[in-house]
């Protein structure tokens, strides 16, 4: 089936193998009249880029977008936007036993089951390559939030059993962890050190945190807002569990600490007391910060050797050589908040046909 | 926005208030020729219905199913399946400043921004009565799925902090709290006692497993089989966090663990030595059991005087009157199981298309 | 698969069957706030309701709508509003051979090879009665397009050979032939008389006006508002050609002719000298009247003796007994005002997200 | 909104502009395991590329596709199928008055006033080379479609008034005109040389005739093979009609002769004693060819003295510049076939899940 487009109202496809010609992007529904160039969206693209710490790949990729249509004389048009990035790395290589057998923790099977055959080129699809799109039409999208008064903002909030103590906001893109904790960050950066030196992987927890939505954004019923930012954050690769504001501790605690007290605020406007909903209230937002988190499991590709079956129907041992990141979360940081930004930002847009008096408004001229 | 709808193949459109005339659901692209009557769905709308517990509250909803569409001669048609539940307790009552005060935990507040006005009878549209369409339209999808070797059993995992230690499939209908563990049942139902005592509510975790889907199911990118079950799942009011396989506890485990290795069974068949995955890798499935959690919030309507805003701008001190279920998760059971049976249902259908040779072999008379 | 449903903004579901429970619609994502009664829609349904000329059947059809969600307090919720007609006529009779054999120009043999099995009742969802919930999701549309200053108008062009050469707007509802033209209506009829004196039916063209929508409302590519008219026209049964503005006589004339001169008018406003565009150029309007044609195909069913095949492989002589109109054209004219209704209405929604300043000012508050 | 996508199944997304840096389409859904290499699309690109005839632009595109992803050893890999043409034109020329000025015929005022800003080089969106995407993604449909037996082929029916008396099949690929007539097609050049003469441009009817699709394909309501197959074509730009069989002509009829008897041929498969139908009944294909025809505009690029209005709201008479075709006719014809390519395409694999025992039977093993 189609499965590769997100949105209602921005609609993204993101297209593209790990090791084809290239990968990319079409977002179609933006609105025109954005200010818009190729460094809005690479600023994104270099955070999720390989090679840049001990902790990422050093696999050689320029990541470099080319912006192919949408944009005209420095502003988005109205007309579907359309983002490549070349492959630098897609040139044949001798992928040994790993081209037929299907790797622990991957996708090779269920592609392979599915489909009848495989792209094993470094995952093909399945491969992190594929948000690259994610993150070009997210940063495009947050570009547009800004304008709205909206921030999207994750960092890595544990690693491992080490989780942030501390939120320092500018500390999060000085540390290659993306914690917004310098003493988390160091002890997550030894806890690596041994998780490579046994040829092992680590896994954590990225938060991302929206100001600025106004209440009134989502929708009642299959298309929440959190049913949305979940289905969102569980289709990047390695998510295994979502949680909205207090998430699984709800299960825990009693209606009469869960429920936030509505109160207004010195301006006159309603507030809340305190935040356990995570800013969403039956699906949509109630006007204060929305709190999502994603749970990211250990890289699979490890260098021990692992015991597996091929497509023959053979057991055997593999071994996957190459350079992978000990842990995927620092990188998937820019995706986490790519993916809300697309998220929340087709929710504002369906807000702005919820009424009879928007209409009538805006036709009235 | 449009967001009543749910399923790519088969389409699920949900409508209705708690306290307006009826509440149904339209099915359509269900495919022809299965075996249908109203005891089918009957059954499962049962399982919510309310009043059957000192649990759950005792207003007096029959739920009877009226299939007014889409089956003939005793089986479905392939055109739209239309059932309806008539709503008996509809009828106008004094609400006093509940009409215009927002209930804390609930979607009052939201509802009233994003459409300018609300039903505040039973929280209209945002009452867990919306889930009668989701049941009766998931109760369809599970027999067909039973018809192709898929099982879906949802169960209670826990209340509170009482969580069940044994599983035993028969015990769950035995006890009102739907958990398969007896002697864990016996401890929950003190502990909501006591809430009810202190006019309070609890929360808790709802599982889902689903044995018999083969590998190649679901879709790599934003369509992933778990990412469509995570919006399934939080698309229900009330939960506030999802997990598949071993979920958040991925952030804490290594690759070397966490990788299922592949085997073969007696019969040659590939199988998994354990299951971290809950049966899904890279959005597809791999053959093992599909495994999901859900996290429920505490009943946000409790007896206890409660403190918020009116749509005047007032701060106001409310009581929610009438008897409610102190815990939602018993009759939130089956919704969750219903949920799942349409995105897989849904799912299956979808694989159908994904090989030229599936599609030769089908026209090939 | 899943067909049941038009529209991107406002999703309008339609479902039932010619003799089974009901029919009826679910119309979501339609903004809160019209003020809406049963009344608003009756009028419409009276207007393809039958037995109200020698030239419609004779079937009793009360076809009274049902309100059963998304109004409250008079006024449209936002949430889905479900509508729902019983049929009266329902019971089993006797169908004798028709209820095995294809018959002619119907969709019998078609749904037979597509779902294995069928409705033989009235031709079950294949009936003209499941218009029914179009028209009822087209007069709430209609409703709200009046608000917006757009009106919707159809009528009966042509007949057989006739063809109406004035056009009186008033006369229109005057005659049971829908013709804005008293001299044309009469001579219709007379053919009607000699069509229903040989037991055969006839065809004829129904023409609509879309008034006061303004410049700039479509989409370039594949839901160009002409395209998505043209898909509305011809999903209704026996609609075998649709026409914008000129329609194929473009094929015979020059550019030099064919292209509209843009103006200004005394207001300053561009206008178009002519209108050979139908107030669409490249998909979007151009601020002119939008002007559509369908072509209606002669009843298919006529109490001739026809021959034909039944599900047994056997070739037979058929004859469809019971009253049916000798002409589908004047009780289509107000589907067809409805499915404009709907497109114009959907595509007007879609604009609002057109242009980044208009989503900084909607959020500007 | 977004409105660049088609397709339920198989989802065709175009992007670019006329002279922006590239043009092409992404098809998601396509299914694993055709043979494909760029060879397969450019054959069908080279039928729409200009500069083939004096009919047709000198401009020198060279049009070469790229297949950027979906496609690995030979084979769609079932993952999103990338394919892009570089423009070779885009350079900034100066556009003079037209940057500014709305060209009658043309969709700029509209764009202009959707959008708020337009690419006014050559159309931009709107532009003819929009359909590009559509080819190339057209060329892997109807080669899918041919592995089921199934031909796609369209021609120009007439040229003005010049309509073809004769159908020879390989005459179409023969004279520049596609016209499977050869004296038609010189009547027409002849036609057509009068109309550069006078500076002017002529319109045309395509007709497209679909063979091989077995009875049973597409749905009953607003997803109807004919009403896809009308959005489809309508969504060309410059079509402003589109005929299913009969066409208008059935509004003339009668009952008795438009209705196509059913019977059996020597085989005892059911077949129709006439095709007025034009191969769909009630939506869904009766097993006959499928036969529709488009209404083709005069070109509106005429190098004449035209009055219009500009951006800043003045008056003024402007010339097109540059050398454009006399008639579209002739290279749409593969458009045509393109887009119908892609609707029954899609339509045969949404049959695949319309009935239990297909599914039961796929699954079986």
């Amino acid at each position: 089936m189609a499965g590769s487009t997100f949105g209602n109202h921005i609609s993204v496809t993101t297209w593209g193998e790990s090791h084809g010609e290239a990968l990319g992007v079409v977002i179609d529904g933006f609105p025109a009249g954005l200010k818009l160039c190729a460094e809005d969206i690479q600023l994104y693209l270099n955070r999720r880029k390989p090679g840049q710490s001990k902790f990422t790949t050093a696999r050689a990729e320029g990541d470099e977008v080319e912006i192919l249509s949408g944009v005209f004389e420095g502003h988005t048009t109205g007309t579907p936007i359309s983002l490549m990035v070349r492959n630098k790395d897609q040139h044949s290589k001798d992928y040994g036993n790993i081209a037929t057998a299907f790797r622990p923790g991957h996708a090779d099977y269920g592609f392979y089951e599915k489909f009848g055959r495989r792209d094993y080129r470094g995952g093909g699809r399945s491969s992190g390559r594929e948000t690259i799109g994610r993150v070009a039409a997210g940063a495009i999208c947050a570009k547009l939030l800004k304008e709205l008064g909206i921030e999207v903002f994750a960092y890595t909030k544990s690693i491992g059993d080490i989780k942030i103590s501390e939120f320092e906001l500018g500390e999060r893109d000085l540390n290659p962890l993306a914690m917004p904790d310098a003493e988390a960050a160091g002890k997550a950066a030894e806890y690596l050190e041994a998780c490579m030196q046994s040829n092992d992987s680590a896994g954590g927890i990225i938060e991302c945190v929206i100001t600025g939505v106004p209440a009134g954004i989502g929708d009642p019923v299959f298309e929440k807002l959190d049913a949305k930012l979940a289905q969102a954050l569980v289709s990047i690769g390695s998510v295994k569990g979502v949680e909205i504001g207090d998430g699984f501790s709800v299960s825990k605690t009693c209606g009469s600490i869960n429920n936030d007290s509505f109160e207004l605020d010195d301006e006159g406007n309603v507030v809340k007391a305190t935040n356990h909903s995570g800013g969403i209230l039956g699906g949509i937002s109630d006007g204060d910060d929305i709190i999502v988190r994603a749970a990211i499991k250990p890289t699979p590709s490890i260098s021990r050797l692992q015991h597996t079956v091929n497509e023959a129907g053979e057991e055997l041992d593999i071994e996957i050589h190459g350079r992978h990141d000990p842990v995927i979360v620092p990188r998937a940081v820019v995706v986490v908040e790519c993916m809300c930004a697309i998220a929340v930002c087709d929710a504002m847009l369906g807000h702005m046909t919820d009424q009879v008096d928007y209409i009538k408004e805006f036709y009235k001229n």
